[in-house]
């Protein structure tokens, strides 16, 4: 099979496509990035790296993080993290807080941003939140085998700035006890952790600890590395998860950059990055690319 | 690999699993099997079909039939069901209203009783009900390769007895459009479609055509498989559809009979029965001798 | 006070008004009504009544009939009836069956759909629909002291065929227990009873068992009257109950055929009729009429 | 009408009741409180003050204060004030957001926590907090004619370190554009406003203004009286309106330090007092010491 052309191949499609969805414009930061810009990468099981488009352009991979964060928590506080957090689709928008209040503060799953803000808060019962930043970068530095990746202190102090909805889910979640620091820290630390800068090469390289592939950084055993992925299927496109495992047929989770990490267990991790999103808040030439892809591979887990 | 001895091993721990769950009470017929029942039964992609346990007695189905009438529907109308029920996990009970209203008659998937209803009410829009279920029928028996499948007249007249849930649902779409013909029809058509028989040896070889296999029954095509177990894996245990991939890490469609059909992708069809349910309403030890089996087996997708 | 001037006013400032609101269409014999009309007519303390425009006219009085219905179900059942219908406001729309998911299958009070409909099926389990229907329309001839009124077939008819969102209702209030008969049988009765036709110096005559006056017909006892009109104040108008306090400052409910009944305790007896609706679904005209007779008379019971 | 009688027996009931119900205990200032005692105080429309019980025991009047709060901020913007909060039933407890998600960031009524606090907001909008607070106190001292009425520092603190789920709201209403200042500046004016202390009889006496009667100080106009009745009547009670208007038939409004402020037209001005609470938050003892009243004195307003 030809990953080249076949990347090739889509590079150019997406490159012609006529409508590239909207670009998130709830911080200036994000309003500001160029529309027009796609990029593609895909490390194999064997450590070929491929890539089209805009692959080393930084961009800010908000959501995405926290799949990270989850591995990173998970690797503190084993199943107790579950005590404070579901692993069910939420069938509701990203921010919704009307689950909170018919669960009593439980978030459904670790990919809604109640959830990571959860998990961000059990490893800061631990860590102060400049430890937990850090541990955080070794982590995704290690995983993608490159130091050069950083947070954007602008865009974390714009999220701040603008994050009155996810002050409501944490001050909510802190009425019902699920909120151990103040909000203003847990979120201080969750937004930080939001405006993580990667390229669309290095989100590829991070993404192999997923692969369950043995020559890959091993970064969570392999029975977590399942579980991960099977939240990503699941939970890792907010209300458009069922859609995106329908047409895509793998693993993955977006971000409101535009980024979208996924992988085929056993074969790739790939990122793919388009500013431009979707009705459902995920990367609208992103999907289209992935589902290209995953068509032109047969690399879906469903046969 | 030896699955006849993962087989016995796992015949032999659910004998012993001092709790069984609550076989399902709301008619009769349900309420008077044998709670100590247990069978599971594989077919590979070789062919070769491994049981143990009672996977001689037929049980009733119930909502794993949602996967063959799916399969069916599709065939009849194509892509333009999707206009009528969605594709996303519900986020709650397999026969909540409350969703119904927030999205206007629309249900979220095929595999909530809501969207199953709708999905028989597409097919009788150029069937008669008896035509719909012989046809059903035919798909089944063809699928399992048996003839000796049939419906049990008593459960389908006790659940038509007992079904005001499912007849609020039918009249509460109907009143928003999306119901063609009267809610007794449908209905009827719905009931006798769930209170198909089969032991778990012949769901099993039912289940060949959702194996992605070139030598297994061809009753949908390529694409067509990976959609439908894409959505049994998002969507195939209602509220609990997420921990399901989470612990088995396949995609699989459960019965309120203590029924579940598991797909392994490329590698076997796996049919498991025990009438005791799980707070869920999915079968307790069928879902825990399917999580033993994708451990030992190591066929999750996930890597 | 002259009440004669005041009614002649405001019949000439309804005639002139430029938006009389959308006729309910849901069945032809509703959508046919001449929207022009408007009638009004009140019946003082003395026994004195004074009418003006169609007020000879008959209109389906609908949701009015559960004020009678009430008073009639209380009268044989006694605050029995309360276990199985509560008296708080909905906060939602007149058929929302959200909040019967919440409450598992207790309607929060006796004016919404839902509710009513158990208030039907509670006098039901000791009357055949025919004897109900006979005592109701007996029930209200004898406090409108007129025996020509009846009930209009054609309209049940069409309200059963149209009536999937109360069937929905019934059936899954069935499901939680709380239906005793056939959701048909209740239907039926709750369908001929919406039907009842009255004029509007019928309708003014048939709420003077509620103005607390001694000389008026006496059905119920004073403390009941009171209850009746609480109800009638807080849950009386659906989702606009509180506009309507808030705007009228009396006691009312309203019904989807343009009509009103409102108390002015210890004064007057109103109804108004015009069969536009506003958003919220009662008489456009009548609320603005009403509003208009609280201030010029200062009837409100706030002060 | 003897009243001083009938408040003797009421204050002799009271005193001998076996269940007092629970005092609110989530903040220390509150649940210190001695659930033992009881007062009612009246002022009739003739000026003549009666009391009983210790009603000259100062108490955190908590959510009455958005009486005051309300008539303060509709003399400042008038009806303007109605584009940011509703005046329908909640239909919902005290502090939900899931309404809030449901409409868009506008609260039903400003009866509930987050329309109280988008009326302090929007007083707000035109001064600082703590001339508002200044504004406030001269508003409630005017009304009962009393300088010694206070804020008690204590309570506006603990209220500010236990009120995640108002800063859930404030932050979830500024995410709509429903809040003009930063929540913790609005909170703070609002949690100031909730820990104004008064005795039974400074309450009884500040409610005069709302009993519609010419010799009592006019601080709103009557047309405006007649709305905050009404508004109180089908608001005052969270999810217990209906019932407090069923059972007692007078407006009023609760606060979680069992103090309710009710209002007969015309007729009186009543405070009741006693600390423990029922299920919906209101005080029981309370309540039932008006509904004793108002059987006595027959003083309904529905007849």
């Amino acid at each position: 099979m030809d990953i080249a052309a076949i990347l090739k191949e889509i590079d150019a499609a997406m490159r012609l496509s006529p409508n590239r969805g909207r670009v998130a414009d709830y911080i200036p930061e994000l309003a500001a990035v160029d529309p027009g810009q796609f990029a593609m990468s895909i490390v194999l099981a064997d450590g070929t790296q491929l890539s089209v488009g805009d692959a080393e352009v930084p961009f800010s991979i908000q959501s995405v993080s926290k799949v990270f964060a989850l591995a990173l928590a998970l690797g503190r506080l084993g199943d107790r993290l579950w005590d404070r957090v579901g692993r069910e689709p939420s069938g509701l928008a990203f921010n919704s807080i009307l689950q909170l209040e018919h669960e009593r503060g439980l978030p459904r799953n670790p990919f809604i941003n109640a959830g990571a803000i959860v998990v961000t808060d059990a490893v800061l019962s631990t860590h102060a939140p400049r430890e937990y930043l850090g541990e955080l970068l070794r982590f995704i530095r290690t995983a993608a085998g490159d130091d050069d990746i950083h947070i954007n202190q602008g865009v974390a102090r714009s999220e701040t700035e603008t994050g009155n909805r996810n002050f409501a889910l944490a001050h909510y979640m802190r009425a019902f006890g699920n909120l151990t620091n103040a909000p203003e820290l847990t979120l201080g630390a969750y937004f930080h952790q939001c405006a993580v800068e990667m390229t669309c090469a290095q989100l590829a390289r991070a993404g192999r600890f997923l692969m369950g592939v043995p020559d890959m950084p091993r970064l969570v055993s392999p029975e977590r590395v399942r579980r991960i992925n099977a939240l990503m299927m699941t939970c890792g496109h907010y209300d458009g998860s069922g859609d995106f495992a329908y047409r895509v047929g793998l693993p993955g989770k977006s971000g409101v950059g535009g980024g979208i990490l996924v992988i085929a267990p056993g074969r790739a991790s790939i990122a793919v990055w388009s500013p431009g999103l979707n009705e459902q808040g995920n990367s609208k030439l992103g999907t289209e690319a992935v589902e290209m892809l995953a068509r032109q591979t047969g690399w879906s887990v469903f046969g």
